[in-house]
């Protein structure tokens, strides 16, 4: 049988991190390449008294098939945890917020719509616009997120661009954060070019030493759409995301929705509405902040420690789950990874993160994986792989 | 703001169903027109002691991120479960067997391709279809299935269809089950013509009588895609389904789910992995089907007591949830049903569910969400509404 593919199956994004994660599953290695969270925050036994309680008190509703915009409870909780006035009609549960990208892509971006991005950008956001055949542009960025200047560069070339993709909160993958002038300048000029935002925020709640400032939907609520998710702060494997989008997208995702899915899994809906109430998160989510700010700082103490001399660069998250390093001059972060896995530790090279060229000595590492423990003699290995990388060259 | 919506967003299949729901909703109304398995089935019990010991047992796993091929241990058990030699490594967990389509479409539509459906057809299908922007082409058919003379033709018509998409067991919707001698027929033709199948399976283990004819994918592993789920064996509100594909398909499938979302919801895979060891399905099936089949015997007695002498005809599903009513000739079921809500029934007209221009005569009658009772009464309803439009139309 011959099959015929579609022909965004051949530009479906790269699998260089489903490499790496493989890589990263051998005996004995220290991964900072997944960006799983930590186990230890999960809450294992609130969720066992939830199970209980919704196949006791709602079992057969629960099990039932959906709406397809949410369960009412979970849609509420929602609106009313975010920092802007939102009515629940305005969200939408997603089947983790990995969807509500594939939604977005659907609703807004025909094949050949140019569709701009942070340099550089989530790499599942790049997978999920893929297959609706997007002109994909990374705008220049930097330590403060997309730079204003590019950015109105980049919007005035050629065809109006459907979407601006951002992630201002310790971005996945630098773990940089936008700051307020920047957010300022940005919703701005975002305004004055009708261009539409979309704002990813997965680790907004995960900061370290103050909550970032206001999200960019707080302050243009008509110019963006939201993707929110329990990941981070509950459990990742429940699969539960949300979105919320101004009016006029509200009907166009819908549909979307119940043509990708029929509806999120109702039982994980009501587990999460039973799960978060009476101030759950404000009791549990402090705990996660704690330890992965612990776990950053044996991260950033490593690496002074360890790196001292060897032309490498990192920056220093305010939150999130992720930091990015540039290595010496001349290296390829893509070609020591083998050799850092040869010596224990696993990374993800910074190049599937980019639209376009990459800088091929960036990598991302994340800190909330492994223990402290682990990230000291993970780093240690991987200045190891520099250091041997540095003495090849120079031999 | 101005958002410009993708061109796909304009070809959104109909909602006419989403608001026969909502009608079905009113207080009072007896609905046929869902498609929601009876909740007496759902094994809340089972679902209670799988939570305890997945949360006790592996919490931590069943609470991260997974793979995005699904649960090593569902996929074999998937795998094991079907009636033909199938590798694990070729099943993927979807879902909700809905976001098979999604991903099916992803993978072997590109916009204007033609695709190839039963008339009439699921309508989810058409939905999940849609946004690839495909040119849907409904193949005329019969009670046995597809008609194997139309089906040469309309794939002998302009450019090679990508697919023919088939619900051969107890269709949705009109409950119609493909003979073993249309399966023998229409799987040599479809091998002659190259032309790939799609099968849908969500209602095969619902048999009244006797287990359906063996699937279309053992006959032609190579050839076709197999979709199954366990929202109606076990519990919808997991959303949990699966794929069967020939090798070939395989990344590009993995490649589309990734980037749809991630993974299927990793505690709800573990859960039913749970749930299903030892053998539950085959104590727990027969269940489902002696309600169901009862359910059945309701309708078609009460059509027989109620609709006598009204020239209604129906047909005698031999499994499933759905029976396909056919009202007298110049009679419309869309413009029937107001007059059905007002009497306190609902159904689902016939004309959604086509590709093309549909038979206005037909609707769509489940008898699985309504007891026996309710049965009885509501398609007495059914019948004074129909009566009412006769009259009507006499006077």
């Amino acid at each position: 049988m011959h099959w015929t593919l579609a022909r965004r199956t051949s530009n479906q994004a790269s699998s260089v991190i489903r490499e790496a994660l493989k890589l990263a599953e051998r005996p004995g290695i220290i991964s900072f390449a997944g960006g799983l969270p930590s186990p230890e925050t999960f809450p294992v036994d609130a969720f066992s008294q939830a199970c209980e309680r919704v196949l006791r008190g709602h079992g057969r509703a629960a099990l039932q098939y959906g709406s397809s915009e949410g369960l009412a409870a979970l849609r509420e909780h929602v609106a009313g945890m975010l920092p802007w006035p939102v009515d629940p009609a305005q969200v939408l549960i997603t089947t983790g917020s990995q969807q509500g990208l594939d939604l977005v892509a659907k609703v807004l971006v025909d094949p050949g719509s140019r569709v701009l991005v942070e340099t550089p950008t989530y790499l599942g956001a790049l997978q999920a616009f893929a297959p609706m055949e997007p002109e994909l542009q990374g705008v220049p960025s930097d330590d403060d997120g997309v730079d204003p200047r590019a950015l109105r560069r980049a919007a005035g070339e050629g065809r109006a661009a459907r979407l601006l993709y951002l992630l201002p909160n310790f971005q996945n993958p630098t773990g940089r954060t936008m700051s307020e002038a920047r957010r300022v300048e940005l919703v701005e000029l975002a305004g004055e070019l009708e261009l539409p935002l979309v704002e990813d925020n997965p680790y907004g709640e995960l900061w370290f030493e103050q909550p970032p400032p206001a999200p960019l939907s707080a302050r243009s609520p008509d110019g963006c759409i939201y993707l929110g998710t329990f990941s981070k702060v509950l459990s990742p494997g429940l699969r539960l995301g949300y979105l919320v989008a101004p009016r006029p997208l509200l009907g166009p995702l819908l549909q979307a929705k119940l043509a990708a899915d029929l509806h999120t899994a109702t039982f994980n809906q009501y587990l999460a509405a039973e799960v978060l109430r009476d101030g759950f998160l404000e009791r549990h989510v402090p705990g996660i902040r704690a330890l992965y700010r612990s776990q950053r700082d044996a991260m950033l103490a490593a690496l002074e420690r360890e790196m001292a001399g060897l032309g490498v660069h990192w920056n220093r998250p305010l939150g999130g789950m992720f930091l990015w390093l540039r290595l010496p001059a001349g290296m390829d972060a893509a070609e020591l990874l083998p050799l850092a896995v040869a010596r224990g530790v696993a990374f993800v090279p910074g190049g599937p993160f980019h639209a376009q060229a990459a800088d091929p000595r960036t990598l991302r590492l994340s800190y909330v994986t492994a223990s402290a423990e682990q990230i000291a003699q993970g780093i240690a290995r991987l200045a190891d792989a520099v250091r041997d990388k540095l003495q090849r060259r120079a031999a």
